[in-house]
């Protein structure tokens, strides 16, 4: 089933063409010429009302004339003309419908109503959507450039590894014409359009089983399928097929007020960022490390390290890449003793500098190739960055020969190339090699990061983790103020009313309450103040809690993101978390260790980490606590919740919650001390 | 004076070389082949003892010898042999000497103390020296390619308005790479080597004087005179010159230790940021934005906001550069109405999105054309991007020509294109009118970004603040417990020692003692402490002050940077500055003006502005102190201060300082409640 789709979206027996021109300078006209151009064999059908010939292919008048195997439509009349188009494709039960029109969707709730109308077709027909809003798509080996995107202009489609899924329809126009100008080939690229039927998921899942393509490029502009995005993403990997994505989103500052602060702090692009490390994908952020990060990890398993080592004939060239690398995290190593004395032996000058700086020396054949061979047979590293000078612009052959045949001997360890200058030749001789190639430093050193950032996707965390409750602090709710507490002093009280965000502003919060007398003399102040201020509000009275110290704060957080689902937030605590997006994110549930990572990631916490002798907190019973916590992904009903402050005690002392909040999926809402 | 050394860098009439091989495959070989390729037509002297030709150009065996005027010398011998070569030049007192041998100051003391003699008899002579260690200088027109740099195997110097001056040698040929490949010229392009004579500040000056030179690019490693740097920053600004500058220095991670908070804090390069927004210099950390910016910035003056007009035929072209533009703090403006009505009126469909979106529309030139020219003239935008799609790879003149008419008609206001495809021939045609071009998104977004963030150099501030003095904690100095405190209760006390750098850690502090009998209890008990802790530490007795109550926490930091000179710092309190770098850098002293937008940088005071319905803060005492702490840049005999914390109070009632420091230059050092 899925290989007979594969077929009929990347190389139909034959097409059909609704609204194709006949005019040869109009859009409309290009995918009948861009098929043609770049050497479709099968069968062009345009289907048009009123003429015999398109472009000098016979026309039909409907598809029903259309003789042979049509395997995929591509539809480009008018909005109200797509749904009667589709209706001939289902009744000839065509294997694919791509819809190019735009204005449905994307539009609103009507267009909304007539894509899902379409889809419904095509299912009851066994026909499965790409669109609509989609630029169509590109495959190269057999050719069926069957999409108007002017891109395909170009003499001829680079043949290559990289599948391409693309939200963003012009811009797998951009990723094909700089790849072809690199040397960079393709081996598929779709335009999803709106997704309303074949979604990036399922696309991702194709490639996977395709042999041409090698690893898969992923242009985002949301994620709508997050689950599916997963699956297939795990699957390439299994494959030994990199996933690359960029994803737009750096300021979608406009962030929804969330009620909690954890909704707030995790509605960002870092839940994207926790996504993909779950999935195991390279997450670049330079458009144009997308190609090029495809191929620093095609052939590659994810590293151990960070640690890079570099050789250069040009200090200043190795610098600019070095710089940015070092800021995003990566970590330059020097050659280990041995390894240094072998490369002065070949007359290099070795420092303590992480660069080994050939300088002019390293021009000569016999020096350069030598020593990236012995830096990428090495264990020191698990990167190596090669920069070249001028000689890539002036000798291409010469500069570039010893790299391929460093490369040829040793293919286990993944290798950046940095060229300094101008070198168009030498790119294109690296990139027809399958060496990762780079035109701008920064560029190079984005690509570095994210591979040297790269881990397996999450295996399922088993829900089995140890049996850990997290402690609240002892609490009781107060229905009048003169109701006995029997919990210990000193307490702080709060109002109790479902109606009352920050309860702060209304003077519904007291602390330090060191008897039932003051408790109580202080909850019948509280009550009158909060009935004066807030007279509209439910008062259900008030909640009393014994008073907790501990050496830091924490944050909690847990919630169902709609687009990635599950997550689970640990951040400094007061406002830190927010004030500094101090915080550490994954998908829930998350292991002991993986909470342990997350605990040190906040910065925050670095007085409990013994930052200036501070006394050391017990930050492994706050890891078991995010592990904890983390297992509400386990309960559907539960859509948010919070422990804030939760208390880091002194070490083997443990954690303490004070105050805790959850929310029910259906909108019902349950405020108290415990979760 | 200066148009002669001008005249000697760059045209000069004869030019000497030391060390000139007649092995054309030699390095050495170079600058003979590169001047006469480049059509340099003045002497050239190879100064060899041996040999009478060098490459069929006579030879001399001694400067002496070599008939003409020589205005220039290269040296390019081996160290031993550079005081030789240098005396012959003193002696027919050349004008400049450049010093290309490697192996003086930057290898240690030894180098310095040769280059020091070398700079002192040039001075004897009248003889200015580059170098050592410069890979040469470039002068475009007249043709001087005096570099043995191997970019200058291009066929033709490309010849335009940008002067470079590089700490980097081999970084002045990628740079002229990239630029010619782009149709992006170049005036002069300067190796300043060590510096150990002249320095990139004489150089920047020498550019501003210079008519072919209309930008300045500094590639910068270090800032080793930053003083000169600044005064030529600002005649470059008058002269309506802009600078940009990239500088190394991202993960300088290696940062000392420094004793007080503020060193440590202000040693990275953010003071490198300090200074360069002081000077009006234009800062980028794209290597190619370097000379992208610059064609930005040419015949511009800085703008008064960060407001971005953006118009495209891609939407999703756009978006990538619009992403990182909006989270480096640009702001994307939609047209307002009038404007929108106008560009409506076009035919063009215009959203409530800040991103006017032609789509295929736009491909037309009465559309884009006329949409570009009214957003070039119209007030609501401080500069405009624009992004054109596939049109620029296929039809560069058809789609670059109304970009080149609008901007012909307003030329006053920045505007930058993106091409989301490879299209080198539209961007040569962009370069060629002088229009800034970009290949890459983040490059595009960066200058933007640098541009809209260029404000004029600051000007002297004077030091006629309104007298303010910054209050602090009444303190009191107790040479033995038993002195009785005069001071206010309660009181906090600390151990009065030169030795003890964290008085914490031996219990050298006590907060909260309510009357004298508790302070003087608390003093006996801690002399005690800290006697068995620390036997060898000289105490001095114990600092007594009034405990203080604030809404919140300040830090406030001066020192004298050994690159940058005064620094004034304030940061959020307690650990928060260190922790998350959260604090505000400006070159001291600051006017009131500039320490209110200090204060409002710093993230940390966010409750103190009312975050969550806090209590406001007297954040304009805060930001007075700050000015006025600042001053301690007209006291050169002070090397650090710190006040830390200072409370800031309620507003209205001023802050105070708890706990201050300063250190003298000499090394005196001076502990004390009172700075």
């Amino acid at each position: 089933m899925s290989s007979a789709l594969f077929r009929a979206l990347f190389a139909p027996r034959g097409v059909a063409l609704y609204g194709a021109s006949g005019d040869a300078t109009k859009n409309t006209a290009r995918p009948q010429r861009f098929l043609r151009k770049h050497g479709y064999t099968g069968t062009i059908a345009p289907i048009n009302r009123t003429r015999r010939e398109v472009l000098g292919e016979r026309a039909y008048a409907s598809l029903a004339e259309a003789p042979g195997d049509i395997d995929h439509a591509f539809i480009m009349v008018p909005p109200a003309d797509v749904p009667a188009a589709c209706d001939e494709c289902f009744a000839r039960r065509v294997p694919v419908v791509t819809i190019f029109t735009d204005g449905f969707g994307e539009t609103g709730a009507a267009g909304r109503k007539i894509e899902e109308r379409l889809v419904a077709g095509g299912r009851a027909a066994g026909t499965r959507l790409i669109g609509p809003n989609s630029i169509g798509l590109i495959s190269t080996a057999p050719a069926t450039a069957l999409s108007v995107n002017a891109s395909l202009e170009l003499e001829r489609l680079p043949l290559g590894p990289l599948g391409v899924v693309s939200q963003s329809g012009s811009l797998i126009g951009a990723l094909l014409s700089r790849g072809a100008a690199r040397g960079i080939g393709f081996s598929r690229l779709v335009s999803v359009g709106n997704e309303a039927d074949l979604s990036v998921g399922e696309l991702m899942d194709l490639l996977v089983d395709d042999a041409q393509t090698k690893a898969i490029l992923l242009f985002l502009e949301s994620l709508r399928d997050a689950g599916r995005i997963m699956r297939a993403a795990r699957r390439a990997f299994d494959a030994g097929k990199p996933v690359i994505a960029y994803k737009l989103g750096l300021s979608s500052a406009g962030e929804a007020l969330a009620r909690s602060h954890t909704g707030a702090l995790a509605g960002d692009d870092r839940a994207a960022d926790a996504f993909f490390a779950a999935c195991g994908i390279l997450r670049v952020r330079n458009f144009e490390a997308l190609i090029e990060t495809a191929q620093l990890a095609i052939g590659q398993r994810p590293p151990r390290g960070r640690r890079v080592a570099a050789l250069t004939t040009t200090g200043g060239g190795a610098a600019v890449v070095a710089d940015p690398l070092g800021a995003a995290g990566a970590e330059l190593v020097p050659p280990p003793p041995a390894l240094a004395e072998r490369i002065r032996a070949l007359g290099v000058r070795v420092s303590d500098s992480p660069l080994i700086d050939l300088t002019l020396a390293g021009t000569r054949a016999n020096v350069y190739g030598p020593v990236l061979e012995a830096l990428l047979a090495s264990a020191h590293c698990d990167a190596v960055l090669a920069a070249v000078g001028s000689s890539a612009q002036f000798h291409p052959q010469l500069a570039i020969e010893p790299i391929l045949q460093a490369r040829r001997r040793h293919a286990g360890k993944a290798l950046a190339v940095f060229l300094a200058p101008e070198a168009p030749a030498s790119l294109h001789l690296l990139a027809q090699a399958g060496i990762a190639a780079f035109r701008t430093p920064e560029s190079c050193a984005q690509a570095l990061a994210a591979f040297l950032s790269w881990r397996a996707p999450r295996t399922e965390v088993a829900p089995a983790l140890s049996s850990f409750d997290i402690p609240q602090a002892p609490s009781q709710r107060l229905r009048s103020p003169d109701e006995p507490i029997t919990i210990p002093f000193p307490v702080a009280i709060k109002i109790d009313s479902p109606d009352i965000e920050h309860k702060t502003e209304v003077g519904g919060v007291e602390l330090g309450l060191r008897d039932a007398r003051e408790a109580a003399m202080a909850a019948k102040r509280m009550l009158e103040r909060v009935r004066a201020a807030r007279p509209q509000a439910r008062v259900d009275g008030v909640l009393a809690a014994t008073m907790q110290q501990g050496l830091g704060e924490a944050i909690l957080g847990y919630r169902v993101d709609p687009q990635v689902g599950p997550l689970i937030l640990v951040g400094a605590g007061g406002t830190l978390a927010e004030l500094y997006r101090d915080f550490a994110l994954r998908l829930a549930p998350v292991t002991l260790e993986e909470a342990r990572e997350m605990v040190a990631e906040v910065r925050g916490f670095a007085p409990l980490r013994g930052y200036r002798n501070a006394p050391l907190g017990d930050l492994e019973a706050l890891a078991r606590a995010v592990a904890e916590f983390s297992r509400l992904a386990t309960r559907p009903e539960i859509a948010e919740a919070e422990i804030n402050p939760l208390l880091v005690k002194k070490a083997g002392e443990g954690v303490v919650g004070v105050d805790a909040l959850h929310v029910l999926r259906q909108g019902a809402r349950d405020h108290g001390p415990a979760a």
